[in-house]
C-alpha cells in the first residue's frame, strides 16, 4: 500500500557515502528504514500509538531492537519521522495546487481530491497524522504542527477566494477559519467509517464532499466548480 | 460544568429503597456516582482513556478502590457508564426534534444546535463518546453502537427530506449518508481545534455549520433555513 519513496529521509546518512558500495549499503538503509515505517504506522493506526511498542515493531519486522535503533532513537522519533514523511509528501502537493492555475472552486476540488487520494496511498500514515499529533512533544511537535499549519494555510486561503467571490461580508476571516475548519472536519472523519467495500472510489467520495462544500444540501443542480 | 441529573442510572439501585432514610441513602449514592462519572469523564477527555486507571479516579475523587466498584464492574464499565448517560439523554432531545413541526431546514439547525449545546454542558462526556467507542466491548460496544445509530438515522432521516426536497435524483441513499456522515464530521472535529476564547459562542457556530451545509460556500446571501 504504501508508495513513499525512500529517498529524501536518508540524506543525512547517505551524505558521507561515496562510493557505489557505500551507495548500496545506503539504499538498503533506506529500503529498512522504509520498512521500518510501513510496519510501525500499520500497528498505531490499529491498535494506537500508546498501545504500540518498539518491541512489537521488532517483532513485526524480524529487527531486532538494537538494530532499530540505527534507525530512530525512540518510540516518539518513530512516530515522529512517519508524520514529517506524511505531512512534507502531502504538503509539496497541495502546495503545487495553490500556485496552480484554475478557479478557487477547481483548486478547492483538487485539493480535497488530493487529501482523499493520500488517504488510498498512505491509509495508515494519514491515520496516524490526524490522530497522534499530540503525542509529539517539544521541538517534533513544533515541526509537525507548523507543516500542518502551512497546509491549512493552503485550504484556508482557496476558501476565503470563494467566499469572498460570493460576495459575503468580511468578517475579519472567523468565518473562513471556521469553515475551512469544517471541510477539514469533513475530511479527518472519514476515518471514523470509510468502508472500501462500500464506500470506494473515494473519487466519487470527493466529489460528493466538494459538491456539499460549495453549494449545501439544498441545491438540487449538478453546477459543478 | 457537568448538569447531568443523577435520577435515572439510580433507579435499579433505589428499586427496593422505600423508607425516607433510604432514598436519602439513595441520593447519596447517586450524587457520589454522579461525581465518580464527572471525574472519570474529565481524566479520560484529557489523558485518553488507556492512559487513565481505576487508580487516578479514586485519587481524584478521595475514594477507596473498594468503595469503587460498589458503583461500576470495571474500568470499561465506568466508560460504559458515562457513555450511555450522555448518549440517552442527547437522544431524548434529538428524538423530540425529530418529531417536532417546522420544516426539514429548521430541524437540521435545530439538531446541530442542540447537538453543539451538549458539548457546552457535557464537554468532557461528549469526547469520550467521540473518540472512546471502540475502548468498550461485546453488548457494552452493542448497546453504544445501537443509540449512536438511532441518533445517526435521526438526522439522516432530516438530510434526505432536503436532498429529496431539493430536486436531486435518487442514488439508492448513499449521497444521503455520505452528505449525514460529513456533517457528522463538521461536528465532531471541533473537538480538536474549539478554543473557547476564540470561537465561542458555540450559537455562532452551529449558525455557520447549518449555513454551510445548507447552502455551500458559494452562496453569499442569508436565505436562512
Amino acid at each position: 500500500m504504501n508508495r513513499l519513496t525512500p529517498t529524501a529521509v536518508t540524506d543525512t546518512k547517505m551524505a558521507d557515502n561515496e562510493t557505489e558500495a557505500n551507495s548500496i549499503s545506503g539504499e538498503r538503509s533506506a529500503a529498512k528504514l522504509e520498512k521500518l515505517l510501513t510496519v510501525a504506522a500499520e500497528l498505531m493506526a490499529v491498535q494506537g500509538y500508546d498501545q504500540t511498542s518498539v518491541r512489537d515493531v521488532a517483532r513485526e519486522t524480524g529487527f531486532s531492537l538494537a538494530g532499530m535503533y540505527y534507525y530512530f532513537q525512540s518510540k516518539e522519533d518513530l512516530l515522529y519521522q512517519i508524520q514529517y514523511r506524511t505531512f512534507d509528501s502531502l504538503l509539496q502537493e497541495q502546495e503545487g495546487i495553490s500556485r496552480g492555475e484554475g478557479s478557487a472552486e477547481e483548486r478547492l476540488r483538487l485539493f480535497v481530491q488530493n487529501h482523499l487520494s493520500f488517504y488510498t496511498t498512505h491509509f495508515n500514515e494519514m491515520k496516524v497524522c490526524t490522530f497522534e499529533l499530540h503525542s509529539l512533544k517539544d521541538e517534533r511537535y513544533t515541526t509537525i504542527e507548523s507543516l500542518r499549519r502551512k497546509n491549512f494555510k493552503i485550504a484556508m486561503e482557496i476558501v476565503r477566494e470563494i467566499v469572498e467571490g460570493s460576495g459575503r461580508p468580511d468578517d475579519g476571516g472567523e468565518v473562513v477559519r471556521h469553515y475551512t475548519l469544517f471541510i477539514f472536519g469533513m475530511l479527518n472523519w472519514i476515518f471514523m467509517w470509510f468502508d472500501p467495500e462500500r464506500d470506494a472510489p473515494l473519487e466519487k467520495l470527493s466529489d460528493e464532499l466538494v459538491q456539499l462544500a460549495l453549494h449545501g444540501l439544498r441545491d438540487g443542480s449538478s453546477r459543478g466548480a
